[in-house]
């Protein structure tokens, strides 16, 4: 077995199986909505049993790839006033996951270092160290939205640069100004851009800035999974020119043969048919604005979330004991100290997999441990 | 891009781009079956779609294994009287594409060695490139059945090799002394055995034989694929240790996050209740006898298919100016020369994915050509 297959750190398990373990817990923990795919995508995909089952084009079906070219040319700084993506633009992958790990497998070899946001989403890592490149983290904004002196350095020195807005996980979002600085930087130092946007619906009272509109060398990642509340059908995408596409598509069959086509059939239906999305969206800003109010009333320290279904407080105590102590008081959450480390005091609460009740209900716990 | 993954050889694909520009062509070429998928599995999908359609468990879902572990218990070697496989020795992956993945990625380092047979499936090529490990073929079986000495040195020295019954693109299928002295010897080799068993139910008048039955340090690679005509759906298994298994869910985690929950459903179907699989068989057989009886009024030298969904013929020419001719008078075929060097004269029919009207009249076609 290969030794970084065999290091990579699990430790963040401890806490979902604890978790498991317990009666009467809320679980913050886990980043998946707390919604069921809605019925009409379900529909679709039934009908979409009627076709075939074989195989599906490796790139995905057209009819997908056309509605994912729709719905990027709905963002800002694409379509016909921007960069207009068009159908063989786009390739279908399984997850946006999936989309990941075609890039890194077939952009990084082991020397080649990709840049993270310090924090960021944990998988970053273990994507890195499966596909054996090198990886390092830096905090990428200052309080004033600037790009950090530090974060200059590395991404300009780096191979790939990984941008996430809206953040998991701190719901984090970038603003014009922000997506602008970082994609032209990359561009400059010829540092190729991944832009992960699989929040991308999900903001609350902010626009969706897409830093890869500023940077010629870069690559969007989509998916269905956190927007549609579709995260078991596995459906996500790669935004990239044409060659490259090519070139990532080779991993992708490799590794998959190719996406699965009944959800493909939902993942067209979720795209051409998404009222649900505000819908979910609303009740999202809801279960946020509850929580920052109960955070506040805590006086722990944070940013409100501007997008994405996460919170990520700092609770002025290691993050590891505080998640294990808090899971045996019923509430679950993720230590931030594997995201980063200038993270070691902060915690991922996930709003996006509890009700409002359950909200209520964990800050009262927490209250009674704090106070 | 990573040199590797830009050199991988996609020439294969001209043939399919050729024969999809073609009116009146029979399809050869493709390894999927003709059927579509059993309607009671459809049936199971859309009931499996009234459960929330989150993530599943990174393994899979419980019930799905359990009926994995179920069928592997009932191939020769395994089960109460073998080796007795449990769920805890199954993971579920995306397809048996991803299985292998898993595999090769979480083993084999840039300097770690992999052997196929002389011919092999193009892909085990691809999958190597992708993972970045080295690879090499050897003819593994002479005349007799004997593993031949060259195939001894070679899986000898490496770190792993692939053995695939009843096999893709030949047809073959492994004896019960093939299976034990190509397993044992891998096994006295400390040469980790990869065990590609996904056309395990398609065997003609011939025991399917699993070598992993006799090698500790081996691995099954099962899909629902072919045995079921699923292959849209992407639901593949691995079958290895519990410590083992976990370190290949790092690789199929960082890959695909997990595989699809409906497809899942419908796989747990398929195992369950699979008449539907020796109906099929029984039309494979019967395509396979008239394509047998075809070669040989055609003079072909060839071993008759004996499993799986391919014949393997020598055609006495060059395999890639054969199959481009044939394509033109409307037969598409594989050539044999990207399987492996001691293939270029042979070429690979798929009678899987063909009707026995068409496979008549693709060898009216081809007796015209050659007589
Ligand atoms: C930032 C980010 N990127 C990508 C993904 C991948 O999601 P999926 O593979 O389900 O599309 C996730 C899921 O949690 C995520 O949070
Ligand atoms: C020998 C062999 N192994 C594995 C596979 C993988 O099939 P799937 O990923 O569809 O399960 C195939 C498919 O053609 C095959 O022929």
């Amino acid at each position: 077995m290969r030794e970084r297959i065999e290091n990579i750190d699990l430790s963040i398990r401890k806490i979902s199986e604890k978790a498991a373990d317990q009666d009467d817990i809320v679980r913050f923990d886990i980043g998946q909505p707390s919604f069921d795919t809605p019925e009409h995508i379900k529909e679709a995909a039934k009908e979409g049993l009627e076709n075939k089952q074989g195989y599906s084009p490796m790139l995905g079906i057209d009819e997908l790839r056309e509605a994912i070219a729709e719905e990027e040319n709905g963002k800002i700084g694409y379509g016909p006033e921007g960069k207009e993506i068009l159908k063989d633009h786009v390739m279908v992958t399984t997850g946006g996951m999936g989309a990941l790990y075609a890039i890194f497998a077939a952009r990084l070899g082991d020397d080649d270092k990709a840049v993270f946001n310090d924090p960021c989403w944990g998988p970053y890592k273990m994507i890195s160290e499966v596909s054996e490149n090198q990886w390092t983290q830096v905090q990428y904004w200052d309080e004033d939205r600037n790009l950090r002196e530090e974060a200059k350095e590395e991404i300009a020195e780096a191979d790939m640069v990984v941008v996430n807005t809206p953040s998991n996980p701190t719901g984090y979002v970038l603003t014009e100004e922000q997506a602008k600085e970082i994609g032209e930087f990359a561009d400059e130092h010829d540092t190729f851009l991944i832009s992960d946007e699989v929040y991308h619906r999900l903001t609350y009272g902010k626009e969706h800035y897409s830093p890869a509109a500023y940077a010629c060398d870069s690559a969007i990642i989509g998916s269905v999974s956190k927007n549609h509340a579709m995260t078991g059908w596995r459906i996500g995408w790669i935004v990239d020119e044409e060659e490259n596409i090519e070139q990532y598509a080779k991993v992708s069959r490799a590794s998959t043969a190719c996406p699965p086509r009944v959800s493909q059939y939902a993942a067209i239906e979720a795209l051409q048919n998404d009222s649900h999305v505000e819908e979910m969206r609303e009740t999202y800003e809801k279960r946020r604005d509850l929580l920052v109010e109960r955070m506040n009333d805590l006086g722990w320290d944070f940013r409100a979330p501007e997008g994405a279904i996460y919170a990520f407080p700092e609770v002025g105590e290691d993050s590891w004991k505080f998640c294990m102590e808090m899971i045996e008081d019923g509430v679950a959450m993720v230590p931030g100290e594997p995201m980063g480390p200038e993270s070691d005091q902060n915690i991922r609460i996930c709003f996006g997999s509890t009700t409002a009740g359950e909200i209520s209900l964990a800050f009262d716990k927490l209250e009674e441990k704090i106070q």
